[in-house]
């Protein structure tokens, strides 16, 4: 008899950009890492994950194999893709999730349709208007938590309100802390400043049980002034591009600077040690992936890029999520 | 008799956290520099005035002072500032360029304020209906010139366009360069991306005869993919603000790591070098200030921690745009 605790992750393995190598290479590690705590369904077509399976190392007996005819791409509109292509990993997984027969799904595929499909499929939670996706950025003591990170791309205070609710209870769950500071991202400290949704939204988030410090500058997201950050989906998305791009451009400068003579390209060289170690957690396949908040179920998204160590931190991500019954939690602090 | 061709700047010495030694730092400087090509207005508390010019090396006698016996503190609040301190700094200064008595005026005060004065007091270009700060944002191969910056937080499409047709007139006369190429800032790079006002300004931009190139995203800032980038004022604030944090973050992170060991240490005082070198125009002086666009007359606002070096900057850069009779070129522009 299977042990009854054992967590039921589907892995949509025809997502990411390097699909389904990547995918499968990374379901390999997690199985590894949880011990036989898990127990992992590849979704995809069939013939190509056999085949797969067998030209990498490694006893390939474990998993549960999903055929899935079609592949949503990168380049399909989420809410199409949902709807023409029902037979597709993505939207197979996503369906086995809904009818209980696992208990999370996972994705490094295009990031819209599997918002659609978590919000169509999944349904949202009771009194949350707009699931959300949250992200940690890098700071200095401890990453900080932005949401929303491109979800929606127009909010409402009280949409900014239930971002700030699930990202607080995300945080705690993810980093042990309880009770982390909430702030919402503004143009400047004073409650009078910003656009009116976000006068309204510091009203809310003022009166509300969170642990809310007041609102926070974009200088003030590196400092990490607060654990959650709040925004809306527009602003998100930006700042969240911006600062992933900062290391490329960091290199780029110092390969010019290298080019200008013997003792610049030394210096480069040497400092190249520092600065990986420094900005280590500036790659994304540390954190591994993002959540989709406000959904009856749970579900991590991560880069099309992601290595085989992202997709595995994607997966231990998502058993965390599911044992941690964020969802009921969520609730929980809805109805306070 | 005076060089007719001399231009007349007014420097506000009292608007900065410094004030007014680093102003009169400046002014020294700018003076130097100009070669007798221009006359500087000291407007602020003359008695102060008279007694840093002593207490400062140099020559103090070809400076014209203006007393004004209030000062604009950065706490005030705009529009009150302007209403009630009729008889302050930057009220004189704009009001004698309003009355044509010098042509350009510069600040390192509180930037809200000069920019309800600027509208206020010398009205915004027939046509333009909110003026806008822009910013050069360090990028891979030269500046990226990202605006509003922080004047606008709430911009609809008209205004997005209006921000994009006076930037790149700015972008021109400051980097020399014809035909700058314009970006709408956004969070994907397909038209049908973003608010709707979003993709209404990408309709004007892309009918309109700037060079507009489509959408950026967060992560092509700094790759510089667009000469002009354009956004929303809430947006542009905040990715300025986070982008400026990024060198204090990286020295904080460097350190951490130098007190690992011995060799930790080592690499970090090596890299320092070429970080410093590879950075250096992270730092606002060098640019000096940002102009305000799109009212009748010439305005440099500068950070309130401006050194010397940054005040004089904002000068020159005062006497370009003067110069290049930046507000004419705008004016033609709209009605083409």
């Amino acid at each position: 008899m299977e042990n009854p605790k054992k967590l039921r992750i589907a892995l949509d393995v025809m997502g990411g950009d390097f699909a389904p190598e990547r995918e499968i290479a990374g379901a390999r590690k997690a199985l590894m890492d949880s011990k036989g705590e898990i127990e992992l369904f590849l979704i995809g077509n069939e013939k190509v994950i056999r085949r797969t399976l067998s030209s990498q190392k490694g006893e390939s007996s474990q998993f549960q194999i999903v055929h899935a005819p079609q592949v949503v791409t990168m380049e399909d509109v989420p809410t199409a893709a949902i709807k023409n292509k029902r037979d597709s990993s993505l939207a197979i997984g996503m369906r086995l999730h809904s009818e209980g027969k696992v208990d999370a799904f996972v994705s490094a595929g295009n990031t819209g349709a599997v918002l659609s499909a978590s919000t169509l499929i999944l349904g949202r939670i009771k009194g949350i208007s707009r699931p959300t996706i949250g992200t940690f950025i890098p700071a200095e003591h401890g990453p900080c938590l932005l949401l929303d990170a491109g979800a929606n791309v127009d909010s409402r205070a009280q949409h900014l309100y239930e971002f700030a609710l699930m990202g607080s209870i995300y945080y705690k769950i993810i980093k042990k802390k309880e009770n982390p500071t909430v702030a919402l991202l503004n143009v400047g400290e004073e409650k009078t400043k910003g656009t009116e949704e976000i006068q309204q939204a510091y009203k809310l988030l003022f009166e509300s049980n969170l642990n809310f410090i007041g609102n926070v500058e974009g200088g003030d997201i590196l400092k990490a002034k607060a654990d959650v950050v709040v925004c809306d989906g527009f602003v998100g998305n930006i700042v969240l591009k911006f600062g992933e791009s900062v290391p490329k451009f960091l290199k780029y400068r110092l390969r010019k600077f290298s080019k200008k003579g013997l003792m610049q390209k030394l210096a480069v060289a040497i400092s190249l040690w520092p600065l990986k170690k420094s900005l280590s957690d500036f790659d994304p396949n540390e954190e591994g992936g993002v959540p989709v908040l406000g959904v009856n179920g749970v579900v991590i998204v991560g880069h099309g890029s992601s290595t085989p160590k992202g997709i595995k931190n994607m997966i231990m991500r998502a058993v965390e999520m599911a044992r941690s019954k964020i969802n009921e939690q969520i609730e929980l602090a809805l109805v306070k």
